[in-house]
């Protein structure tokens, strides 16, 4: 896959033989520079131009992790963490070279405190995994990305997804981190209280810090108990507004929607073609409603009543179990389904967030800008956070659809951006969106972030060319 | 008030003349040297020897306070925060010397979004007075530490209280801060968006920094909507730990309690003492339910359920809003109600937080250790956290009392760390925790906070001695 986007911050730096025999000493069959592996770690789910490190360790414990990093700290050398390699934005990406650390392989769920409703798990477990693992518990971890992403990658990015509106994000339900600093040091942030005054916040320090602060090797999360009942329902509505002021309103008058989820039409037709659903092709939301079973009926209720004065019809419910997964899928694929729009394609996952209240106008105004592309660019999102996607898919063989991609990207970044909003609400910053760190917070600011990579990486070996420019 | 805890982490800087005079010519009448604005600024609630500073700035701006600090940072001059003086740990005293800057003038509401469920505010701002102002949105501000403390304090020592079991603290709650620098610039940590993973979290390192970081002057909160229904409950216990279970089950089966507190035997008589009220003396929760009627009216009957089954009796209902306010009055007033058990004493208000499975045993083990004590020891605490505060009461003017206080304080706080708590669940470091935090995190964990601090403030000038020593 070729990008005309990929403009590394500097150069490859050069790896010493000494370190690629020191790792192979050390780890054996467990440190790889086949071609195959180092391919395989150079790429993730964003539309940017493949970039292998040149070298993989699979790491197994926390100290290994950190006898890597030192190792690599010797020389001056990148190391780049690696879980399941469903980022977005790049993050993966061995764009000065270096040693990516592979941490799939630390995979252990290693303590559920049902009690304290908190689980801690080595990096590399998934969502869904832990999910699993905890099912008889009583308990679920809500935070959903989509992907079945690892734990570790998803505090790095600071993700969240479909149950944000009601459970917080990774910010809120991260407790605790295992972290191994940049001179191979292993720390915890936090204890298992569920809140603490002691220090400043090292833990939301390294949530979102995109693996240029630190290695997270293991997460102690929040758990909540699964609801007594849940049920789900779609609506289609005749405009994209509707929709959005439908939840906007559910939010205000404070029923706890668990999830909230918008697609348009063209995402629709997309999900049905990929899905074989048969979902009629309008703007819709998905929703979902947790609780007892009468507070989910009152809720459901409210929620229809709200809709309704919206222009909502045809709500769908999903009651039984097994009809809420199908709904689910289909809106977990919706992603893939976007990009098989056009086989072959890449997409720039635009993750503009803004304040609810500008959401409809943000929408609007990006599906104004994208009708005269040639590109498609179907948009869906989280409208209970302000956060939706609006995807363009691309031929990244064809240098001018991506160039067009990537103005339709930076148009829906600074439209956020003039709205008090965020150039990204989940996805993260990696490479491409250093520069609009400077717009959403100003050079002061920045410059902070600039100060603390320095303090705590002075050798810019974490990730370098990520998140901030040292 | 003498007290033999003092011991500052440095001298007092000497205050060149030319500084004073450069404050009085740029701030005129709002500048004070006068010794009794000087001692009203450099004591808190805490047990601590009063510790004024040099010269008391009242700014009107952030403009005015980023002027104030440059000035300060020209002459390497501590520079103190100061809101409503409500902190405990001693974080308003200058301990080194220094100008306070007191931001109780900086008290607009700047904006209030109902759409959005945000308010901007100055950092003087105080909470009642922010919800007195949003009253008729049909919203308010949830956070309540039981002080009419000031949003800025509020934000710098990532507080908490009674609602943050349903709503979180201070960290989930601060959508985005206004802060000026060391050097004297001055920055958004975000902007209003509900979710960011844009960078790292500028807002979560200030919030909880006690003005060793920045110096907050505008704050941007979550809202929320004020609940159709509110119902309130006493009900008492025959032993603290049967009311503990009660809560810990009321969490594990997913009941949102807005409240739930608890009371020892000790604290109901000082309440009923000082407010008046005929509460049963025995070990008490105060509860809260927020939602629709029924949504309330189902919560309360599973918790009664609960308590039952775990001995509670008199369940005593305050539906009334002027039942409710008289109930919380009381509550809100127990820190005081404990001090005055012995008029002229001091308290150690101890903050202990642990994992909430282990709160039944840490509460125990504190009553046990403190039951042979000559001090009142009264114990209430925010059970959904796994918080609570065990109030040494003693004569600061007899240092054998003020020995066996902090000997006390000391067991409780090695207790919540031996049991994979915090030192401080909602308090904050101060002067007095700083060796604390080693042991709570490890040094390799502090010496990044150290980083932190030389990396943002090299000259150490904001509030110096306070969280970390660079």
């Amino acid at each position: 896959m070729q990008s005309a986007r990929n403009k590394p911050s500097a150069p490859r730096r050069t790896i010493p033989t000494e370190l690629l025999q020191a790792l192979r000493q050390r780890f054996g069959e467990r440190f790889s520079t086949a071609r195959a592996v180092l391919d395989q770690h150079g790429r993730d789910e964003s539309p940017f131009e493949a970039t292998p490190p040149d070298g993989v360790v699979f790491a197994a414990t926390t100290d290994e992790v950190a006898e890597a990093v030192r190792l690599c700290g010797q020389h001056r050398v990148p190391i780049i963490a690696f879980g399941a390699g469903s980022s977005i934005e790049g993050h993966v990406l061995a764009v000065q070279g270096g040693i990516t650390i592979d941490l799939s392989q630390m995979n252990k769920v290693l303590m559920v405190n049902s009690e304290d409703l908190t689980a801690t798990v080595e990096a590399g477990v998934t969502r869904k995994q832990l999910n699993a693992a905890i099912k008889d518990t009583g308990l679920f971890f809500p935070i959903d990305p989509g992907a079945d992403a690892c734990l570790g990658g998803m505090a790095a990015t600071r993700a969240s997804g479909t149950n944000a509106v009601r459970y917080g994000t990774m910010r809120e339900n991260v407790l605790g981190l295992t972290v191994v600093t940049a001179d191979g040091k292993i720390i915890r942030t936090a204890r298992r209280a569920r809140k603490s005054s002691a220090g400043y916040d090292l833990t939301r320090i390294f949530v979102g810090s995109e693996g240029t602060l630190g290695i997270i090797t293991e997460v102690t999360v929040r758990l909540y108990p699964q609801p007594e009942a849940v049920s789900a329902a779609v609506c289609s509505f005749p405009e994209v507004g509707n929709a959005v002021h439908t939840v906007i309103q559910t939010i205000q008058v404070g029923v706890p929607v668990a999830r909230a989820e918008l697609l348009d039409a063209l995402t629709v037709r997309a999900v049905n073609r990929h899905s074989k659903t048969t979902l009629k092709e309008q703007p819709m939301l998905f929703l979902e409603f947790h609780g007892t079973p009468s507070a989910v009926r009152e809720q459901a209720e409210t929620v229809q009543e709200i809709a309704r004065e919206n222009g909502g019809e045809d709500f769908e419910w999903a009651v039984h179990p097994e009809d809420r997964t199908r709904l689910w899928n289909a809106r977990h694929k919706a992603f893939h389904a976007c990009i098989q729009l056009r086989p072959g394609a890449r997409a720039f996952t635009t993750d503009a967030c803004v304040p609810i209240s500008r959401l409809a106008d943000c929408i609007r105004e990006t599906i104004e800008d994208t009708r005269t592309s040639s590109l498609p660019c179907p948009i869906f999102g989280h409208v209970g956070d302000g956060n939706f996607h609006c995807v363009i898919v691309a031929d990244p063989n064809n240098a001018a659809e991506m160039q067009e991609a990537e103005r339709l990207n930076q148009r829906v970044m600074q439209r956020a951006l003039a709205m008090d909003g965020t150039c990204t609400g989940e996805h993260g910053v990696g490479m491409h969106k250093i520069p609009l760190l400077k717009e959403e917070f100003g050079d002061d600011a920045v410059d902070l972030m600039r100060r603390l990579k320095m303090a705590w990486d002075p050798l810019n070996i974490l990730n370098p060319g990520k998140v901030v420019v040292p």
